[in-house]
């Protein structure tokens, strides 16, 4: 077992990562509160899996453990799924002390933990994240909400986490598509931070994919830390932890054109990396070589590397809702290199380029 | 003009208070953006009133002055409502620059400032309130929600406005019985926390129904500089804050029990602080000439001083929901003397003695 703290002042957290973490209890007793209760949310997937598991490990730390259970799908990500885990609380007289855990993937996580956020004004949670995504990215940094019909994580709350439980485990059951799809946000962060992670997934994708689990260890303890220090230096997002958002201005697009949950938002992410590096490359910041780089080892973990074939012009307008647009300027998170990001605005004919070089229609194809 | 400074490190703000203040572009500089839009968010009642000179005064400000009418009534503190405010920032592409202006009473400020901290996980927020309650006392300390069918304010956030402008001339549009529920408030600070407060109220409870202007203005800055300090001291309510819910255990019940709206908050507060009173005395904290004081200057404000004529397990189920029970034991707000209150739990025999003596109906009656 390895551990990845999180620094946040009195709101620090650590992330537990090992195999096996959810069978013990012990990996739970730093939030174990004897009077009070704990409420288990899940999907319909995830929770015959290892509800029954992580409840059996709760049972010495509350004094009642009760189970929410939701719709499975990034389509259910919004206010009606969330009331039901307000409707769960309330029936159950859970109190202020109630703790929330977690467990499935980013959107049992961003739903879980947006209703701790506002229940009561607040109540502790704890992400017990069982995707390979949720593991590398979205159960770390407080990062909570559901979508709205116009925009995805439209509305939310910067809510920390307690605790992280990042059991190896529970990937074993991750269906292909998912795994690779959680590739997307570790090659990310290979991308945006680390260079010499991104060489070690270069060698070791084939581990990852057979779920070898040294490896899988190490990369979710990479991304983890990349991670955890980003936040610490600036939890809501004012400056660097934009940079987490490679991929995402176009992914986010992607994702709504389609209508959320068709794409993984780990396949729409990938192939809006393709896009912000070409982009990238046509404002002389990066050399195409990278490009290729990043595209070949999307290619490898069986990632789409193109955006669907839409009219360009769709992109544009749901790029503008999303919510990097500042003052009606919209800024890409762009690569200077292999390991380095930053923050820039791009002219819309480049935008547009890039996005047609990579799958767009052009306005004369539509 | 004068003004009272809300003290919370980075997120402390002023409170201003006058007349006139709304017409007077200088009143909203501190928010001023250039390049961002605010959203007014207002009622069916108070629009027609206000909103257009409020618009008027941020027009030098912002880019975009944009406007959301709510229906009024705290029946549509729900979901539904919230999601108004949603659909009007995502309509018009306002982003995480934006600020929203709550411009109304309790229900308009909790709705629009829960709006803005989920917003793109939180923008900033301005309160203008239009009613006495909402200047003496919503308006102050960052507490916004919405109702849940199980339970008032059991949804929401913490989230502090950047400013609070409180107009006394607004208060001249109000309707008497809002007035009145306003007054249970003012009365409420100078119980727990200020005795020559509630002894000059006692002496000028007439000037503030007649809303003379200095009466008045004294009044808001007093219960203002009241909140403000206990707010400073502890901003979530993990301690003196709660002090500030006298009455409202009780209260809550009576709104609950009556179907929200039917009640105003104010008038069911009035009511509970009565029964929160005699339990003072029942359990020895207070001299039963101190219950007769407040509940004689309550009468004079034109205020319930009875509970409904409901059966007391009724009261005592709705308050077992509400968000002060901590690991299954209610916590009530207790005066030990005019101006000085403390927190603490009681027998359910003397809850539903005092109940009784003001209005519940005992089981044998049921």
């Amino acid at each position: 077992m390895s551990s990845v703290r999180v620094e946040l002042g009195s709101r620090s957290y650590d992330i537990l990562i090992g195999s096996g973490l959810l069978a013990q209890p012990a990996s739970f007793a730093c939030v174990a509160r004897a009077r009070a209760s704990a409420l288990v949310v899940s999907n319909t997937t995830v929770a015959p899996l290892y509800a029954d598991r992580l409840q059996a490990s709760l049972q010495p730390h509350y004094a009642r453990v009760l189970r929410c259970v939701l719709p499975d799908g990034e389509q259910y990500k919004d206010w009606q799924t969330l009331n039901l885990v307000f409707d769960a609380l309330l029936a159950q007289h859970c109190d202020r002390r109630s703790v929330v855990y977690a467990l499935g993937g980013g959107v049992v996580g961003d739903i879980s933990g947006f209703a701790a956020a506002c229940y009561m004004r607040g109540v502790d949670f704890v992400q017990v994240p069982t995707t390979l995504l949720a593991q590398v990215d979205s159960s770390v940094g407080g990062k909570t909400g559901i979508n709205h019909p116009a925009g995805k994580n439209m509305i939310g709350a910067f809510h920390q986490p307690r605790l992280v439980v990042a059991d190896s485990e529970v990937l074993r059951s991750l269906p292909r598509r998912e795994l690779q799809a959680g590739l997307a946000e570790v090659i990310k962060h290979g991308a945006i931070a680390d260079l010499e992670f991104f060489a070690w997934l270069e060698h070791h994708l084939d581990d990852l994919l057979a779920l070898d689990a040294p490896a899988v260890a190490h990369a979710v303890h990479r991304c983890c830390s990349i991670k955890a220090r980003i936040v610490s230096r600036d939890e809501t997002e004012s400056g660097a932890r934009a940079l987490l958002n490679f991929g995402h201005t176009f992914g986010h697009a992607i994702e709504a054109a389609m209508g959320w949950g068709r794409w993984l938002h780990g396949e729409a992410v990938a192939a809006g990396m393709v896009v912000a590096a070409e982009l990238s490359v046509s404002l002389g910041l990066l050399d195409r070589q990278i490009l290729s780089r990043l595209r070949e080892l999307l290619l490898r973990a069986g990632l789409p590397v193109q955006v669907p074939a839409l009219p360009v012009a769709r992109y544009l307008d749901l790029m503008r809702v999303d919510k990097k647009a500042e003052g009606g300027t919209l800024r890409y998170v762009l690569l200077d290199a292999l390991g380095s990001a930053r923050l820039a605005a791009a002219p819309d004919a480049l935008v547009t380029e890039a996005l047609c070089a990579h799958g767009a229609l052009a306005q004369a194809d539509a």
